[in-house]
């Protein structure tokens, strides 16, 4: 961990040598492009394996020690990948159960990735035994610097050892089928099971009716995939403790709940493709959506940096429109990773490979192979960038805030029957909470329902549909304590297993603490409007969703104007103890929530910074700094207030302002002792 | 039979207490609210299987006694579900044949519902000696009222079992393999069969080609499960001969001839859902929609009235958008429904369960609990409707015109390899001319080409593409015998098995009856047009579909005024005999249709009631009184004419006008003695 | 051969009288109306093989001779087929190896067509026995025009026998299994394979990430149809040496490339069906997609006519919207079949079947089976303008410029992971080229890049992707002869194998030729727009993609204006010895295209004729005469200048100009003693 820590910003990417051991005259050059290029760090290893082990048994490494050997003596470190991200051909052929079997039950065949079967035995036992040759050959490299397990871990598999898995999993989460049958409401269509070992998967063609059986195939899919993840770990650990390892996420991929799979990792990482320039939403936008993606990485591990461990210089190949990155757009999106508490920024992939499957993915060094592209010029100067911000290192994002976002609220929403199926966007809703505190100035957490808030001064938990066994005693804490909490319709409907709470939503006691319940919940086609009336006789505009409430010693704070329920409550305050609990029942357009969020933080005390339009704004600190990220995505220059200290691109001191061009970032350092505004 | 007739309007729905057997406090609150909403009729045992039968051959009936006497005892009926509907895990675990098996031949796994193959015997034996003790444990009940066979049949299973016994249908239908090669002209692509047991079903990735087969296979489902559910009947029969028996059909369900299920019940059942308050189509058009849905239903068996089975209070969960009905919609709809022929209004369901695939499906008790609820008190007011509506009970709708609708033709049609497979829309078209009927106050049923024509003064008989044996012969003398008949383009193109009549369509000799042949069919793209000018100078628009036709004794009453075919007879009237043969070969739009049909009805001597627009218009009657419906799906008052007689839910008297207000109806009591108009 | 070449034109159709046999008075009839209809070919025999072999070794042939003779007797002509498109069921059932299995790897129940695996040896061998039978009792009917071997030949099989076949023809492609990793660059994602047998097929849940390997599977499947082809083929020539063969194609059919079947067949035929008098595009660009599929099939064998083998009188039964040819069309489209090359017009099918999937096809005769329809009177007239042509027959049609269309590239490109999937529009490209060809009066061929492109002046070679092993050196030299080139962006990025070209694109050389590189390639939003500025001020608008380029040697012809990229150049033109190289890095609307053709054309010294709107027009030629065909496909009479020599319909003397009516066309006789400019 020691190596990772405190070091310079990394740079650098996805290296694929063994793409070209037969071109040492491509293997040298690419030493001197990195060079040229400030990349200090490099992973190695990923989908190497029939480099690794050609034939079942027979291992090749000198070339990878080659390979990082000459790295390091070019200043340039490893991070080196498990290879279990795809099986050599062999493999397959000697052990079929290796191969995955999908949702209607059909094996695959050999191919592609993501192709495994990680309860295989087989499976285990041959990337075990490389894994553990690798450590032990690698163990005292000093170039070596990360673990990266496999990669972009995804998928499930259907096959009779999963099944099997999933029922002792089943088993030891319930402990009686007595009590999964009650659990899932299994009565529902004479469901009920009489042994564990009845219950499959979630079939295309199977049982898709019990909406807890499908949510505990999710949570199986996640612990399955945990105790894979830890088992290729606890072998590096064994041999190489104090090298950290890493997994790489994908954005918010909805298969695992990366949160558990936090637990087993030393250092987050992730790999952020964004659709830059796209033609359905501004620039801005694109942007802020990824910054949303970021805070969620960091905030499964506040006490350190994450890192950015792929993202392309270029286009990708797999968008609809593979557009290229404009101008500036490269460096911008590095500035934004460490502003939102990245310690590096990675490539997928430093060389473009001549065929196969990516072969037009975007890298550092295209097929061209010449270093006065456009492309291999702004990444060289994005290293140069990131040269100057070395001081961030280290450094974390605090935040005063918090916007609830849940794996198991995705999957048990997703899977909800109800509703509208279109309209749900619970992850676009979470999203759009976060966009409001950021352009308040309010650095802001994405956490689970299962941190602790009492950290924060806000949390708004939007379409809280699942709680967990003791969500409802939490919130009624926080709040009980002094915490502004924001919940919205669909809060409480069900417990952890989807049962739905009796007596009225929101359940398990959280109508005590909003004091109300909903009676009905009104499902609006597209063309449906209302609206809200607040009492300072502002309207707010309402889709998607109106829930009709009772109030029981909530005060309204804005009432629907239009249809039936007219005159009733649609945004309610309730005084808790030292806090108070809002309740918005509808779904509401952005500029009325951003009013009812800037009351909230000032309810809450936090000071509100209104940051310019198309304009980002972050803080990272450490015991002796801040440093103040500022960024602008707009097409006109944007004038920062309140800007003091220097900025690190220019070594020009802000004194106030800070004139931001556009497509351009500046980092401010303010001393710490120099800070006077402890509330920033 | 008798318990079920004469009795008051029946009102309730689904009841699921086995869902609560450990909660006797919920229990005790159900009676209490029913009483409160008025139900006095409750089905019990749908999907009841894994409780009442837990273990094969152990059998638990006793808590559903006690249901059904604590219910007779407070005066609520039951009607009695056999629990086919869905199986307990233990049978599909040891008899894996009564899993079904899917259109590419796959086994589905155990799960969710209509998952049983009807063939299975081993599915019929167990299902059989269950239904035996139920009937005999119950045959003596004094709350039973009704049986109801399974739960919304549907669906088809290529098992080998089924397809066995496909093979034997077809021995049975068509005597000779050199029969059914004819008949289904396989002579094309060599696709003669050599013996019957080479005859597969359509699979998904088999034999396709051949109409004759795929509508075989429709009409083997049908066969099949009529032979299951009359073997479940005569189940019951044997030890419950008094009780009378139904099954619920879903709609226009267009997977099963709901005409030839018909025959094995003693009293019809639907499910009725349409999308109120859609942002698609007026509210008067989704009420039309359903109304011609309940006189689908209504006239399978004219002579008795039907039961509205499942309908819901406030909204489903598996419509797109599950908007909550706006106030007042629920009680208009059960009126709608007693005033089509229904002599119940009963729900899915009582009370929402906790957990699985229908939580959220709209219940009169949600999980609130609450009586003070908008749904508990409409469902309320609506209890008392019916009880005021006591008198209808028994009661029938008599008709003067008939639409034909088949599901012959919809199988043929829909199979039909030619014309623009996105707008044939025959369902459409046969409920627009019902619709039509409707607005010029012409009671009308919906019927099959093997129906009695001869009590109608006018039939209308679009799309009738597919003739029965003796449908040419039936709709020549029907002409002959003085009726007015109007058919459109695509009349009589091909027999019962799909060979096309050879020497002109409309075939089989209704060129003689019309007068005409077709020589051509014109397809339209979406935007092409064409117009038709009829005698009086009144023009029609042509959309879709516009067949050339070559009269011979036909006298043209329209004519295309656009393209090639400018000039040609496109609407004709022949005289026939008594009667009169109209044919309309083109699509035309609704108001030309209308002056059509009002012309027809004219000429059969029927009196013409304009029906205020948004307003719908039903009589239903018996020995001693006419009952006048008047119902207002718009935003206006209605002002009715030519209204006299007690209106039922006011008890005040119309003698002459009546104003309806929006979203309400009026029964208006015309005693027979005091009728005036026969011709109403 | 010698019956087939010099004839008259051929008119006539798919005949199936085996569906008849049990109705003389029909067969009687269909040689009446033949005779009427000016038919003197029909092909018989296409789907007889249950009729022909109703048992396993129990053969009828008589019929088929009485029909043959019969024919023959009134001077119709018969193309017989071997009837290898759909199999009997004894077949399916003897031998299930004979059935097909899906890319899912499941085996095909019996039923509908294309349905056979061409590997299995039981398949071959019944159609064997069949075919041998079929020659020698037919190898000395006067009757006997052609040999039709199967139908529409078509699909893939992924049965064990086809995936053991890929795996020899594998090795016999690439030798070693090293190679062949090399070639698909395996390394990538850990997919090298050991063996040769270790590859499979791309299976749909199988290795689809190797784009080599997709390539390889495309090509093995045309090169097993090849062989199957030849197969039937060889055994036919054996006992029939003087007699033709063919099989009719589906237009760009994409899953076989055509041009290696080709090579097997001694007269190109094929199917045509436009989508006539559509609502998304005008008729004119529907008839020139005609074209450009003719000028494909013509092309495959320059040196003599193809044969039009399926055309429907009316409309098609599987079309979106089967609109029916609007009155001239047939004629019209008849006579373009001819100036194309065409020797013949065929329809599928003389007479509708009564039943079973193509009833609704149109047909000569109808089920209403009169002469008098519009249909059949415009058969006829056809039949009649086609004696009148009777002069044409033989002549061949000489193009002076060449686009270049691949199936190699057509697959690449498809497959191709980058860019736009939706907006790659490749062979819309290539149409496109073609048409401006057409519309500056350029007879134009339409080629691979594997053919000759010595005998051009122009060649137009867009999106040329990939290059074959001497593809690069073929350009150099056509242009270092004195041609004129274009080509787009887009070209020579890969190889053979689809392995991308290092050092810059276009590869393999092609820097040199064209003296540039393309740097990065821009994919646009379809709301995304750039423009070109050219050297006189012309403007020419961007969509979909925009290469940016670095020139080394190019001289500009147009800069983008718009992006990051402004005043780059976008269109290009190098001087390589005696011709010119043209570099189009940007896709550019239709008139900008056609400005710069001209300008190439002009270069070339061919001479423009600018071919009035809605206007097409085509040269056929033999060693007397030129046949000038001339076609107004619009609502106005086109006048066409510079047209000399007789009207072969009217038998007028054109001097000049010729008026061609909407909906006509004229083909003038031009003597050669009489011609005076060459460059036509």
């Amino acid at each position: 961990m020691n190596k990772l820590r405190n070091r310079e910003l990394l740079h650098g990417g996805d290296y694929n040598p063994e793409q070209w051991l037969d071109r040492p005259d491509i293997l040298e050059e690419d030493i001197r492009l990195m060079k040229k290029a400030g990349v200090n760090v490099v992973t190695l290893g990923v989908f190497s394996w029939s480099i690794l082990e050609p034939k079942e048994g027979v291992y090749q490494f000198a070339w990878l020690e080659e390979i990082m050997d000459n790295l390091y003596q070019n200043g340039i470190h490893t991070i080196l990948a498990t290879p279990s991200g795809a099986k050599p051909v062999w493999l397959d052929e000697k052990y079929p159960e290796a191969l995955r079997v999908d949702e209607w039950g059909r094996r695959r065949h050999h191919g592609v990735r993501h192709n495994h079967c990680i309860t295989s035995p087989a499976f285990r036992k041959k990337i075990g035994e490389m894994d553990r040759l690798l450590a032990k050959r690698f163990k005292d490299h000093p170039g070596l610097l990360l673990w990266h397990i496999s990669n972009e871990l995804g998928g499930a598999c259907y096959c009779p050892l999963c099944q099997k898995r999933f029922q002792e999993y089943l088993e030891q989460t319930y402990g009686t089928i007595e009590h999964l049958n009650k659990a899932w409401w299994t009565v529902f269509w004479s469901h009920q099971y009489q042994r564990f070992d009845q219950v499959e998967p979630p079939f295309a063609n199977g049982e898709g009716s019990i909406m807890g059986l499908n949510l505990a195939w999710k949570r199986f899919t996640t612990w399955n995939m945990a105790d894979y993840l830890r088992w290729e770990k606890d072998i590096l650990k064994e041999i190489t403790p104090g090298i950290p390892v890493t997994t790489n996420f994908m954005k918010l991929y909805p298969g695992l709940d990366y949160r558990v799979l936090a637990k087993e990792l030393d250092v987050i990482s992730w790999d952020s493709y964004p659709r830059y320039h796209n033609d359905y939403e501004s620039l801005y936008d694109t942007c802020i959506e990824n910054a949303f993606d970021h805070a969620v990485m960091r905030s499964m591990k506040k006490d350190r940096p994450f890192l950015l461990m792929e993202s392309v210089p270029g286009a990708v190949n797999w968008h609809d429109y593979n557009k290229v990155k404009r101008p500036g757009m490269h460096k911008l999106a590095a500035i934004q990773a460490a502003a939102l508490g990245s310690d590096s920024v990675q490539y997928f992939q430093w060389r473009k490979s001549r065929g196969s499957f990516e072969q037009y993915h975007g890298a550092v060094v295209d097929h061209l192979g010449r270093e006065d592209t456009r492309i291999f010029q702004e990444t060289a100067e994005t290293g140069r960038v990131l040269a100057a911000l070395k001081d961030v290192a280290g450094s974390v994002v605090k935040a005063k805030a918090a916007v609830v976002f849940d794996w198991d609220n995705r999957w048990a929403i997703q899977d909800m029957k109800g509703l509208s199926q279109k309209k749900k966007e619970y992850e676009k809703t979470c999203m759009n909470f976060y966009k409001l505190f950021l352009e308040l100035g309010v650095e802001t957490d994405v956490i689970s329902r299962e941190d602790s808030f009492s950290t924060y001064d806000v949390v708004a938990a939007p379409m809280l549909y699942l709680l967990g066994e003791d969500t409802a005693r939490k919130l009624k804490e926080y709040v009980a304590g002094g915490g502004q909490l924001l919940c919205t319709y669909l809060t409480g409907y069900v417990d952890k297993d989807t049962l739905c709470y009796l007596g009225g939503f929101p359940g398990d006691g959280l109508k005590e603490l909003f004091g109300l319940y909903s009676e009905e919940m009104d499902t609006f086609y597209p063309s449906d409007k209302n609206q809200v009336r607040f009492l300072d006789g502002s309207l707010g505009e309402v889709r998607d969703f109106a829930e009709i409430l009772k109030l029981s010693g909530a005060e309204p704070v804005g009432v629907y104007i239009h249809d039936f329920y007219a005159g009733t409550a649609a945004v309610t305050r309730s005084q808790y103890e030292k806090g108070s609990a809002w309740y918005v029942g509808a779904r509401l357009d952005e500029g009325t929530m951003k009013r009812l969020l800037r009351e909230l933080c000032q309810e809450a005390g936090i000071t509100i910074r209104e940051i310019p339009g198309n304009g980002e704004y972050h803080v990272r600190e450490n015991g002796e700094a801040r440093f103040h990220f500022l960024l602008n995505y707009g097409e006109e220059t944007i004038k920062f207030q309140d800007v003091r200290g220097m900025e690190l691109l220019t070594g020009e001191v802000a004194e106030g302002e800070l004139l931001v061009k556009p497509m351009e970032a500046a980092v401010v350092l303010e001393k710490k002792q120099l800070a006077k505004g402890e509330d920033r």
